[in-house]
């Protein structure tokens, strides 16, 4: 039963990316020389629909409320910041080699899987204690409980088949680079493993060339990069990826009441743009980062279950103390408010909480919950069809415009009004092939409109338009088209609803 | 005199380079640890306006021509992707150490300098006939013919001021990291020097499964890397820059028809944008690069001089070439359409024509030409006044509400109008300090239009419009304020002039 599903969830996964892959969604990069691991690209309707969702969620950001701003920081940053944040120090994963495959794994996954295998034979109390059991070890730095637990288990290696460990050591995942050609100069520097730093860095310039007051956010969208042992599920764990981040400056104390604020603010907008609330859920942390005092995933289910898409995190004071003390330059806020003593509250390094979102894994909570195989009638009218039902403001494709044949001014007509479509919304033109094949081609690519000119288009300016997952098709005058499209496609339309 | 003129030219981009930080446009990197050289972070109104202009890039490729989709490919590649394109092998500089002093210089810029001296002394052919060996021996890798030139230049180090120098040398400008964490699989990987790669390595991925027909274009906004050896010019050239690239696909022989015709698209796109026609210039290459059959720059009047901000090239089938020479895949399109004897084209690789404009420098070109400094009045009634003129479509902030007072109700009716306008574009709302100050503050980072709250507000609901350019106001019902406004800043303003 449990296998069943599981091979359930391995095709259908499969079945989505070979669908990306068909359809212009993502495709492995570098295809032509074999791919490069854990490394994706997004082709002509991918890029269109990811950039829907990352001008959603930044006009969300900083449209929609008044004391946020963005900025767009480098990926090189000077390498202290690394160290004032932890991740030179920290941010490892432990490994350990097998001697006799040469193989290296993560030790902490190797314990994960003898867990989940006692749970799955019925005796889930052990597994919990081995996995508490590791904590306890990680927590220490103990590297070596950590490999005798492996060999307690008697977990071997599946290519040798032997318990010939190495010790476990720990391994930093990020990137380094050599940057300044002039040799005494060169330094390592890293590619960002997070975006969050980048907002801390320029807490002060924001706040004060933007004269902003407390409570306020800055929010930025951009490449991360992390050094992934084991890379996988598609776009769900790439070593290269992007990230929608929203750091909230707040008084301390007040922090709680704004990381519960934030928590709706967000789930809200995933309902917004089309996933369902029954594939949302909320994920408290129960152990929490060293720089946090209450930390939740949003974990959407994904093919391969639920999965954090979003955290959001009260940071507390850690990072901006970090590089207060670091720096040697106070990232101090003078707050001219009065306390309930009437005193101004005066000097202090704010706490934070932070929204931090996969702008991939949005993409792939909205891909996998778009794609649809839907069977209809029975019998000899028993058909299939596959579709991609994308809520229409972030659909890569808003209208396709198909003349039902290319004779008698048809084509022209439908040439017509593709053209003065196009500014306003993204449009297609399409004339090969008969009009179900067109059909069927825009639901692939999950198109909510297709208008088709027909010969009562010539006698009184009508068009239909088909509805993408009704297949409903409404009569409608050229003139009321882009009103009436670019009301159902628009921004507008979701933000009504934040 | 010309010395004069360097001063002026020196301190008229200090002062954009201190503006842009002041007021939330552009920031050094990580300056807290005092910066990291050639990179730099955009504010929150940099960030806006930079979006606005790959927004406008963007949709005036992909929606304005029925032709051209966008894809957006990874920055880490497969590295045989460089040794195809020719980067591992030739994407160096020349680079010389002095002995003495331990200094690394470019040689090629050593003699630059030296021709650029005899220019100044009025022997302009004596500096010609250098730049002429200079490149014969380039061409040829002869490094030694180079390290002659400067000691027969008598070219002495600045800093030791002796001709003790190395041998010259070739230095790679690629940066490049360790991908992989299991050692016998981690591999050398680059950061993409250009963009331009991640479409030829995806045209047919986005060929065949767009169904596109030749010719058609592929854009691509991304970040790229080079470890320049002198970065200089504020964010004119820096280590991480972001491009804007398009690859026209054509039938080879009409390559040139479309290098022409995407020359006066390009050129037209930044007169659209609000950049005067005499700052810009066609700059024929003289010395055509390997891959390229022709090739121009379309260049903007910096404050440092004419310089490149877009480059249009005809690549010729190079680039597709070498993918399927290295990777043996057929990089090739079937033509079905018929030529003069009837017969389709069949089957070839693809010419390229190329437009590549660099993100950060139409960034700054925007900036510089709105940089204004204005006196008005004379006497007593002088007045100095420093504002940025940017096109409505690209300024960050289109829109502030300003209420004359915060009392009487004022604040809350311009709140509310604030609140009605923000979900339709980038407003914003100031009640701090005389009216006179705000519209200052508003002038310094570009607002094309302030709406004055005033007593008569309350009476008749009327507002008036400051523009910034003029300073003239007007008197409009508060009714009129969305679509006038909303039409002035509309990128489909700019898009009629495409």
């Amino acid at each position: 039963m449990a296998e069943q599903k599981q091979q359930d969830t391995a095709s259908a996964l499969k079945d989505i990316i070979s669908h990306a892959k068909e359809y212009g969604f993502v495709f492995p990069s570098s295809e032509i020389y074999d791919g490069l691991q854990a490394v994706y690209d997004y082709g002509q309707n991918g890029v269109e629909l990811k950039n829907n969702l990352k001008t959603l969620w930044w006009k969300a950001m900083t449209m929609l409320n008044d004391n946020v701003v963005g900025i767009d920081a480098s990926i090189f940053m000077h390498p202290l910041t690394w160290k004032a944040s932890g991740h030179v120090d920290s941010f490892n994963d432990p490994m350990i080699d097998n001697k006799d495959s040469k193989k290296r794994y993560r030790a902490d996954q190797l314990l994960e899987a003898r867990a989940e295998q006692y749970e799955a034979e019925g005796t889930p109390e052990k597994g919990k204690a081995l996995l508490q059991e590791m904590a306890k070890f990680l927590d220490a730095g103990e590297l070596d409980g950590i490999r005798q637990l492996i060999i307690d288990e008697n977990i071997k290696c599946p290519i040798s088949g032997t318990l010939n460990w190495t010790e476990v050591r720990q391994f930093n995942l990020m990137f380094s680079t050599q940057v300044g050609a002039v040799s005494e100069d060169a330094s390592l520097i890293y590619l960002r493993p997070e975006t969050a730093q980048g907002i801390f860095v320029n807490f002060l310039n924001v706040q004060k060339s933007g004269r902003m007051k407390i409570p306020f956010g800055i929010a930025q969208i951009g490449k991360a990069f992390r050094n992934e042992i084991v890379a996988r599920n598609f776009i769900f764990r790439m070593r290269e990826f992007e990230q929608m981040e929203m750091q909230f400056f707040v008084r301390p104390g007040t922090e709680m009441e704004w990381y519960n604020n934030w928590k709706e603010t967000r789930l809200k907008f995933h309902k917004a743009i089309g996933l369902p609330a029954e594939n949302l859920k909320f994920h408290d942390h129960e152990k929490l980062a060293h720089y946090a005092n209450a930390a939740v995933d949003i974990e959407y289910k994904f093919p391969f279950g639920f999965k954090e898409m979003e955290g959001i995190h009260s940071r507390t004071d850690f990072d901006l103390g970090a590089h207060q003390t670091l720096s040697k330059k106070k990232q101090q806020y003078f707050d001219p408010e009065l306390d309930e003593n009437g005193k101004p509250y005066g000097n202090y390094v704010p706490f934070v909480v932070e929204t931090s979102v996969g702008a991939d894994r949005l993409f792939l909570a909205i891909l996998c919950n778009a794609y649809t195989n839907e069977t209809t009638g029975e019998g000899e009218n028993l058909k299939e069809r596959t579709f991609l039902k994308f809520h229409p403001a972030v659909a890569p494709i808003k209208a396709a415009v198909l003349p039902l044949v290319k004779k008698d001014g048809l084509a022209e007509k439908a040439q017509d009004i593709f053209h003065s479509l196009k500014r306003s919304f993204n449009t297609t033109y399409d004339d090969g092939g008969a009009i179900g094949k067109r059909y069927t081609r825009q639901d692939l690519i999950g198109t909510p409109f297709c208008i088709a000119v027909d010969y009562q288009t010539m006698e009184d300016e009508t068009v239909t338009i088909r509805h993408r997952d009704s297949m409903e098709q409404e009569r409608v005058h050229i003139s009321e088209l882009r009103e009436k499209i670019g009301n159902a496609v628009s921004m507008e339309r979701v933000f009504e609803q934040l």
